[in-house]
This record gives structure tokens, sequence and C-alpha cells, in this order.
């Protein structure tokens, strides 16, 4: 008994009877909301509805047993999905056996290396997406996905995972545009927008009390689909979803190629990527409302496992999603069971009403990808990046128009080279201060800024920045060129207060800058090194060299160079 | 007249006659040099020899021209050619027309880039390579390269621009190997070597003087190759390079397909890369020992060009070599006018001499390659990277299997990844120290390194290292924690001395800390702001939201807070 409750995940050992009410609600509501995405969101990655509902139920009874965040919802989500589309894309033709197969492996790998990502601890590696270019990266994928469903809106279908693609699509399909399809699209459209806009305000100034209202507000789409498949019953003539397979999948592990497996690493890893940072960021914001604190390895080990379950049940890759783990929370989850109940859902659905999915209108599900993105459209970010911080105001720019020139794939990696690219760029030119002695104090200060007092012949440099690879040779040659620029120069003080780190590059530059000053006849001076600056010199060998011309601060630099006593601190 | 003297480079106005007899000695002795490194590289990258020829004439020119720096000698290079021939093998088929038209266009989009780079200023490109994955991708590509040519050596010819590759052709090869071939070309080897490393020593000890021993010297390498002609010639079957067209290149900008040029458009980008860090730090050492310094910028636009005309005359991408500048100095070359005596002398070889190259023996050339790559194979980088930043040497071991395994190609790609991920690595989880008043003083220390003085309830804590994208989430998960474990604190000052930067990814986690902190009940102060932080968070609108808990020093942070008066500075 004590072994059974061992096995058990923590929120159910320490299960409280009065958060029940909550978690059954919010089930039901997440119920309502994800039907209808897992069904669109697979449609969006080219494979069929029920790769949908298999990616939904999976990842829900997974994360359940393995996850921490009581609210979060992992399942299908619509930049995953585009994301599987334009990979896939590249070695599979859509509705081909290896297609299936490939999203299946797509999961796994990715889950895989999630997995093995949390084992090892790498969760710091969330952190080679900046946030501007995060933003950029998702407003333009949403930009990309909006634009992808306006074609299947209308009737069409043509694949488009990047902008000159789909306008090529576009204006090619456009002829063959279908006015019933269209005006059941945005009919369906409208009223989700509707909804989501004056839904809330007219059922409250109606009177309808909290639980009902969320139903109906949830239940929206859900509606719209019902609407839509009678009046494809009816006769009207419209794409439709087509039949469903009932019932649960079969768990299995196919076969694939090592050369296509080859394939889908680097792919896997970026989608691995950009579905771990999603998570993470849900789960943070979820845990901030609590005043909890997250574990970034834990959640990498959940996920990695939900993805793995996701392509077990033969399903595609999964995430966190922010808009259904808010509804989620907001309807009162209060731990997992949230998520079961959802799963009991959905499984519920897959055995009795995959019948009457066959007549789902396709236009009807475009709707519910093009009401459910909007929201991510956002420039926030970029308007205050351009205000604070120009570099990253270009950063979020540049990554917004490679992902629509290259697509969602290779946009993700030109997004990381960005990222990367900003932080060697703002440290590549550090600022450097020829500063001075406050008169009569132990205070020195940037002589541009304040009336300082210097010694003949001596000139005191302070480098605001760690030394490294990226800026060795440019503070070289800055520092080479104020000594010229001062004339009389014959001691070079280097203030290394802002000197956090270096590396074996910069250990080179300062050899190298030694001895290019020592032939200039210039004697090259370090002042108030760090410790862990100090200890790095001293195991290269450079405590030596510069032996006698290390200062534990400016001030005993000062006083040594100006021929007073010894200064100690 | 002066219009005309305006033209000329700046180096031909200024010239001194005292110049011309050390200009005219080192240009013949790089040419004795030049003629079968061009030939051998031509073949390493896998195109005929007289692609060698006019790689080599077209650059020497065009450098006497645009270039700053006197004995800077560009030209092919065996590594260029390696990361040449890994790229075109991926495109085209050795010996293929298509094969030599890549090889011409990935010189024109490389000098192209270059010549782009050059004149928008972004000579800091240079910097994407710290120094120990430079130090691995030279030494792995070294290796590669003289395990490319133990095939040629023995008679054998197999691809092999990574070590799987090189291993399957070798077994596969193996029974073919010629005796004959073997002994010429390991008979070349020995001699090569021996010269090397005995010959100045023995020139010397008989009294040679300098300029025929020098001669001699550089010779050996001609020597051979004329010994192994007249063996071919004699009857002795040996693999040899068959007919050179004579005469001067046809310049030309052959017609290509816009997806084929799409092909090489990122390959071309890491070629510019790795000639330009190449040539920079051959320019930086020969300015060094002249006591003069280099442009970047400058440096990146006389290569463009020369890699341009190296295209333009039917050749491959060039670079400023090495070993080649560093003979042309040590001869006595003062000025560009060294370079065009090389050139000169290749194109008396280009219109007389090619009838004799068609029976030079291949070993031999193979020979020439091995000899003068085996001095790039060096492991001191990575033994004083073991030492002082453990970091970098991992980085070396990383770069320098991962080179071997994917090849050159591949390999730099990896490296620039492997460069900033140990920059991200080291900047990801900042030291965070608490600290405290030294007694009596205003000075504020370590509190695990020194005794001093804290007040109740008020937490200090500096942190190491600039905010941004690579460690905001880490930085503040540490704060919260610290908070956490101090049991009463109520108020944290955070003392950002060492913060050179800020981006906005990190302006995002101060508001965010701020928020996390108040639910706490901890009120969050800021200390020792630089100026461009501040100015940033002004711009920010977080100036407005810190109003009243920014303080310009510590000090003035503890007098607040201990209820004491106003303290500045």
């Amino acid at each position: 008994m004590l072994l059974l409750k061992r096995c058990l995940p923590a929120w159910l050992q320490h299960y409280q009877s009065h958060w029940l009410a909550g978690d059954l609600t919010a089930g039901i509501v997440v119920t309502l909301l994800l039907l209808p995405q897992s069904l669109a969101y697979a449609l969006l990655a080219g494979l069929p509805v029920q790769a949908g509902l298999y990616a939904s139920v999976a990842p829900l009874l997974v994360y359940a047993c393995s996850g921490r965040s009581p609210a979060q919802s992992v399942g299908p989500m619509a930049l995953t999905s585009l994301l599987t589309a334009a990979t896939l894309a590249r070695f599979a033709q859509v509705g081909t056996p290896d297609y299936l197969l490939l999203a299946v492996w797509l999961a796994l790998l990715s889950g895989l290396m999630l997995l093995a990502m949390g084992l090892a601890r790498l969760g710091f590696v969330a952190d080679l997406l900046s946030e501007p270019v995060l933003a950029a990266f998702t407003t333009a994928s949403a930009l990309l996905i909006v634009l992808s469903q306006l074609g299947p809106l209308a009737g069409l279908r043509f694949p488009g995972s990047s902008l000159p693609q789909w306008l090529a699509g576009f204006w090619q399909q456009l002829p063959h545009w279908q006015p019933t399809t269209l005006a059941v699209g945005l009919a369906a459209l409208g009223w989700l927008l509707a909804v989501r806009r004056w839904g809330a305000q007219l059922l409250r100034r109606l009177g309808v009390p909290s639980l009902p209202s969320q139903l109906l507000l949830r239940g929206a789409p859900l509606l719209a689909m019902f609407v839509g498949m009678g009046l494809a019953r009816g006769g009207l003539l419209l794409p439709v979803v087509g039949s469903v397979p009932a019932g649960l999948p079969v768990v299995a592990l196919p076969h694939i190629a090592l050369s296509q497996l080859a394939d889908l690493a680097l792919p896997a890893f970026f989608i691995a990527l950009v579905n771990y940072v999603q998570s993470l960021s849900v789960a943070q914001l979820l845990a901030a409302r609590r005043q909890e604190s997250v574990d970034p390895d834990r959640e990498l080990v959940a996920l990695g496992l939900c993805n793995m379950a996701a392509g077990l049940a033969g399903g595609f890759p999964v995430a966190g999603g922010l808009s259904r783990s808010v509804v989620n929370a907001d309807a009162g989850a209060n731990s997992q069971l949230a998520s079961l109940v959802t799963a009991g859902g959905m499984l519920l659905v897959m055995c009795t009403a995959t019948g009457a999915l066959a007549s789902l209108p396709l236009p009807v599900l475009s709707a519910t990808i093009i009401a459910s993105l909007l929201g991510m459209l956002e420039l926030r970010t970029l308007r205050r990046a351009w205000l604070a911080e120009r570099a990253d105001a270009v950063a979020w720019l540049l990554t917004f128009v490679l992902v629509l020139l290259l697509g969602v794939d290779s946009g993700i990696v030109a997004g990381v080279l960005v990222s990367l690219a900003t932080l060697l760029w703002r440290s590549s030119r550090p600022h450097i201060a020829e500063v001075g002695r406050l008169p009569g104090s132990h205070h020195f200060r940037n002589r541009q800024r304040h009336a300082v007092e210097t010694l003949p012949g001596v000139l005191l440099l302070r480098v605001d920045e760690s030394l490294y690879f990226g800026n060795a040779r440019q503070v070289r040659q800055a520092l080479l060129e104020r000594v010229a620029l001062v004339a009389g120069t014959q001691q070079l003080v280097l203030i290394m207060s802002a000197v956090n780190r270096v590396d074996t590059t910069a250990l080179s530059m300062l050899e190298n800058l030694d001895q290019a000053l020592q032939q200039a006849g210039v004697t090259l001076h370090l002042a108030e090194i760090k410790g862990p600056v100090a200890d790095i010199l001293q195991r290269a060998g450079l405590g030596l060299r510069f032996d006698g011309r290390v200062h534990l601060s400016t001030q005993a630099a000062w006083q040594s160079l100006a021929g007073l006593p010894d200064y100690h601190i």
C-alpha cells in the first residue's frame, strides 16, 4: 500500500477533496476547446485529423504523471504543427505513408532529445533565443499560419510555409475559389471573433452565472463545428474532413531507415527547442501566479516523455500551449486531474463520435485556427526594444523578415544566429574610459565627465566589458590607439574592475599587447583584477609575466607610479 | 602627370630605391616556393593544375594595387583548397565542367562577400571564431589534408574530406597501391623534411652566403619536381599531371544558374570567413614586426578583390598564406613590388614551361603538400587552454572531433557554433556575491571572504556579469532563491557595478523580478548602475518604476536603508 502510494505522482498523494469541482469544470472546458484545435492543428501539420486526437490524449495522460505544473495543458500547438509541416515537406509528400512515418519519428526524436537534455540538466538551452527574437519568430509564424489558412477558408489547398511559396500558390489557385466555402468560413470566423469580443460582456449583462457562461464561451468553436456539420449533411457542397477511424490508436514503434533518421535530427532539435521554450514560459507564467517556481530540467523531462508518447500513439510533436493552459487555470484547474478529465473527454469522442466528424467542413476548422492565432500577432516587444535598445529592435525585424522569407524551419535557425550575433555585436566594441582621480579622494572617474587630476606620463584606462574572443582584437587596437594619442605616455594602467571574465583568446591578446607596448616604450600595468580573472591569469602563466605590475586597486597603482608609499586595498 | 601619380598605389608613390634589391630577391624566392604549391593546391581542390597558376597570378597583381601589407602573399592555400573541394563535392563531380564553373563562382561569390563586408565595415566578423576554436579547426584540417595526400603518395586516388570518408576510401583502395609511386613519394617527402630540418644549418656550416642559401632552401621542392620529371621522362611509370594548356587565362564571367548560386551562398560565406581570418592574422603578424597596425576593413576589401580576380581568371578561392608571407618578409620584401616580381615569374612559367609540367609526378606534389602542412599540426593552444580555462579546452576538443567527423565544410559551421556556445555557457550562470560593509569604511566586499557588517532585513547582492537573454532567467531564479534563503529579508539591494550592459530580455526580467519580490513582501533596490545601463532603463520606462529605489552607490543605499542622512557618490 505504501509502495503503491510512493508510485503515485505528488499531486495525487496530496490531493484535497475541495479541488475536485474546479478540476472537473476545467477538464470539461478544456475538452471543448481542445477538440476543434486538435483536429485543426493536425490538418495544419499536413496530417489526417485522427493524428490530432492521438497527439492530444497520450501527452495529457503522460504529463499528468510526470509534470509539475498543475494547469499546464500539453498537446497539439499551431506553431509546432507549422514547424512539423515545413520540416516534413522537405522529405515526403503530404498524404503518403512516409509522411506519417516521419511525423511520428519527429515527435519521438524531439522527445528523446528533450528527455536527454533534461537528464543532462541542459535547461539553459532555452536561453539560446533572446526575447525579441522569440517574439519576432512567434509573430512571423502566426502571420504565416493565418495566411496558410486563408486558402482552405475559400476552398483552396496549396502548400506555403514561407511567404514567397504562399504568394506563388495563392496567385495560382485564386481563380478556383469556392463562394459557398468562403461564405461558411467567413461566417464561422465572424462568429468566433464576435464571441471573443463581446461574448463575455453579453453573458455577464444577461446575468448568466460563471460556469455555464464559461462553457458557452469555450464551446463557441464546437458550436460552429456542429452548425457546419449540419450544413454539410443538409446537402451544402463543402470540403469536409472525411472518414475518421474510430477507437484508440495502436501504440507502435514503426521502422525507419537510419538515413531518414539522420535527416530529421537537426529539425527535431529545433522543434524540441521551440516546444521547450514555449512550454517553459507557460509553466513559468502559471507558477508566478501561484508564487511557485519552476524546475526547467524537470519540465524538459516531462515534455520529452509527452512527445515520445505522442509519437508512439501515432501523433506528432506537442508542446504546452499558452491559451489552453490559461483557460485551464482560469476555469479552476487545481491539479493534473483536470488534464485527466480532458483526456477522458477526448477518449469518449474517439470511441463514439468519429462518425460525425467525417462531415466536419474544413473552412470551419480554418476559421478556428485563424481566430486562435490572431492574438499572437503582437508588436509590443518591437516597440519596447525600439525605445530601449535599438540593436534588439533590429534583431526583431531581421528575424521577422527571415522567418517570412525562409519559412519557419530555417527561420528558427536564423533566429538563433541573430540572437547570438546581437550578443557578439554588442560586446565587440567596448566602452573604454580614460579616468583620473577626484582631487583629494581615492575615487577614480571618467575624465570627460568629472574634473579629475592625473599623473604626468601615466594613462589610466578602464575597459567596461569582459575580454573574450569577440572583442580581444578591437580592445588591443583601441588601447594602442589611445596610447599613441596621448604623447609622452610611459605607463599604461589598465583598470579591470568591469572585466568579469577572460578567455584564452583574451589572454593571448594581453601578452601580445604587453609586447607591442614594450616595443613602443610603454609599460603596461593591471589594476583591480577580479578574483576569477586573477586565477586564470595565474594558471596561464601571466602572473609571472606581469609580476610587480599588478595592483590591487587603482589607488595602489597611483601611489606606486607617483612614487608614494605602498597602499593596500 | 600628377593625376597619374594619384592613381598609383601608395607604396609606389613613396618607393625608395634601396628597397629594390630586397624586393627582387624576395620575389624570386617566393616564386620558387609558390610554383609547386600552386600546382599542388589546385589538385587538392580537385581542379586541373593550371587553375592553380591562374589563381596565383591574378591575386598577386590585384593585391599589389589594393593591399596595404607590403609582404603579404595572397594566393592558393591548403586549407582554402580543401574547403573548396569539400564544398564542391556536394554539388558536382570532380573533372566535370560544372565543377570548374562552381569553383570559379565560389571565388567570385566569396570575393563579393568580402568586398561587401569591407565596404560595410563589418571587419568584426573575424571575431566569430575564438582562438582555441580556430586552432582546433586549423589542426584538424591540416590532419585531414595530410591524410588526403597519403593516397596520392602511394598512387591511389579517392575522395575524403572527412575522417570516416577517408577511412572507407583508404581500406577500399589499399590493395591497389603502387610501390614505385610510393617510393618516389617517400623519397621526395624525406628530401623536403631533411632540407627543412638540417638544410639551413648545413649551408651555414659550409659558409654559403645568405642569398644563394635562401634560394637553395626555398628551391628544394622545385628540385624534387625536376628530379621527378626526369624520372617520369626516363620511362619510370608514375602518375603524372598530364598536359597543361600554355599561356594566359581567358578572363571570363561564365554563366551560372540562380539555383546553383543559391547553393553556393552559405559555403562561400564560410570560405570568405576562413580566408579573411587567415589573411588578417598574417597581416597583423607582419604589421607587428614593423610596429604598424592593420585596417581590417581595408584588408577585407583587398582580399575580396583578390578573390574576384582569381575567379575571373578561372581560378578558385585564395587567401593570404602565413608561410609564404613570412618567407617573403624574411627574404627582404620591402613593398608590394616583391609580389609583382613573383607574378612575373609565374607568368614566365605559364608562357614557356607548361610543356615540361605535363610529366610532373603526382606523388612529388603530394609530398610538397604534406611537408608544408606538418607544421600546422599544433597542440600548444590546447595545452594552454587546458591550464587556463577548461571550457576553452573543451571547445578545442569538440571542434577538433567535429571537423574530423563532419569534414571541414560542416566543421567550420560547427566551430562558429562552439565558439558562441562557450560564450553563452560561460555567462549563463553568473557569480552572485552577498556583500557587506568593511567596518568603518565605505568599501563593500564579499561576505564569504571578509569580516563585514550587515543591516538587519537588508540583503546586498552583487551580480558579476552583464544581464542579457543568455542569463536573465537564471539570474532571476538565483536572486529569488537567495532572498528565500535569508529569512526576514525585507529589502534587496542589487549592486550593478559589474553589469556593463542590459538588453530588452533583461529589462523584462528586472520588471518581472520586481513584481515577484513585491508579492513576497520584499522591496527591490538598484545600486551602482553604470551610465549606459541607466540610459536604457530610463528609455524603457523603468526609471519611473524604480523611482526612489535607485542609489548612486552601495554606500548611498546603505545610508538610506539604515535611516541615515543622504549620501552622495
